[in-house]
């Protein structure tokens, strides 16, 4: 049996996120469906990260088995020309028996994106939230640093989220302004459902002063949600690589 | 009577061009109507360029006339929380009576893209064009220098067209090429219908090999379109500044 490595991009406006949903269009479902006409069968398809519903990724990694002895481009071209415009197979490539794209993962970089203009450009609407506050960015980046690291991020998560190990590490965070955009860009070795989005959210009220630059350690110590910053709008988020 | 000038962005996507049509929606009519619930009474919006269905604008230039009094940013963010999403006015501005935006119009600057690449990047889908083939940039560069100037450009207008002044001027055409995407930029003192893609499609057939670099000068010379390529499709034109 083979086992077969997706790259894949998506504008995630249209979907109810990566994942499966009854009663909702996914990512999955949509690439699986099309697959199950190439190549026939069932297919599951396992994804790198269960990107929400509105969240895009330039770069989400899928994998699945499958008997088919069909040459790994045609599927992926045969795939591309079934799939909505807004899912791109990017590469398809032929892995160990074992590879899982979840658990195999061992870092990933999401990027945030807001714009600070009070009225949005046409042309990336669908890709950056709005935030219409002056910001102070070297606060924001100050407040960051302290999130760097091997901590317990249960604070930064999805309110009445069960996840049991809530211990993380970010390896990286870097925020870049450009004009009116400003892009908070997180690595980190895994990620907590919600988890960027409320960093995100809560670096937002930083940089507009609404919470200190201290309030960071204050939420790590004592773990709670109700001191962070509300969860940043889907659109802004963007999946933008997985690495194994 | 006032005379206003807005600057104004649009993803033309979902609009049959910028100018009002009888059974299709306009860019022209949604300004239009937006605007009359704002200052009251029939609105005439004069648009700089008359972009095609499909077409895009980071800067199109237009003006109207009113006897409101309403301050020019009260009647800018009226206007942008009454549009749709995929439309913004940029900046609002009062300009002596006899300013009109598609009469003084000193020069302008379109920009035709297109990725070579055969699937399309999902987060730009609506605003390239495929052209699948690779390009000697550098003989569409040689072929675009001979258009420079002051020429009789009928072979380069839509068939049928009933334009009688068919001479313009092109100032500057510059190609860049960053990866797999291909931009032509052209700026001139004004534009025939079609004109654009029509130099687009021939430029790309050119890169392509599909037709000689010294075809430009032949069909300038002999004015027939039947030489000129194929019109690019619209989705890959913007119209991205109006000078005055």
């Amino acid at each position: 049996m083979r086992n077969i490595k997706f790259v894949i991009s998506y504008d995630g406006t249209r979907y109810a996120g990566w994942q499966f949903q009854t009663n909702a269009l996914s990512v999955q479902e949509t690439i699986e469906a099309a697959l199950k006409k190439i190549i026939g069968g069932s297919v599951k398809l396992k994804g790198a990260g269960r990107t929400d519903s509105g969240v895009h990724a330039r770069y989400q990694v899928a994998n699945f088995h499958t008997d088919s002895k069909l040459p790994l481009e045609k599927i992926k071209n045969a795939l591309n020309s079934r799939l909505p415009k807004d899912i791109l197979i990017n590469s398809a490539e032929e892995v160990r028996r074992t590879f899982n794209s979840q658990r195999c993962a061992r870092s990933k970089y999401y990027r945030y994106a807001v714009t600070t203009s009070y009225f949005v450009d046409p042309f990336i609407r669908h890709f950056v939230a709005r935030f219409s506050y002056p910001l102070n960015i070297n606060a924001m980046r100050r407040a960051a640093a302290q999130l760097v690291g091997r901590h317990d991020f249960k604070a930064f998560q999805a309110s009445g989220s069960k996840e049991k190990d809530t211990i993380r590490t970010i390896e990286k965070i870097r925020i870049e302004k450009k004009g009116d955009l400003v892009y908070i860009n997180v690595w980190a070795d895994g990620f907590l459902y919600n988890m960027v989005r409320t960093i995100s959210g809560t670096l937002l009220e930083i940089g507009r002063g609404k919470l200190p630059e201290s309030v960071i350690s204050d939420i790590l110590k004592k773990k709670a949600r109700s001191m962070a910053g509300p969860t940043a709008p889907a659109k802004g988020l963007c999946l933008m690589k997985v690495e194994y």
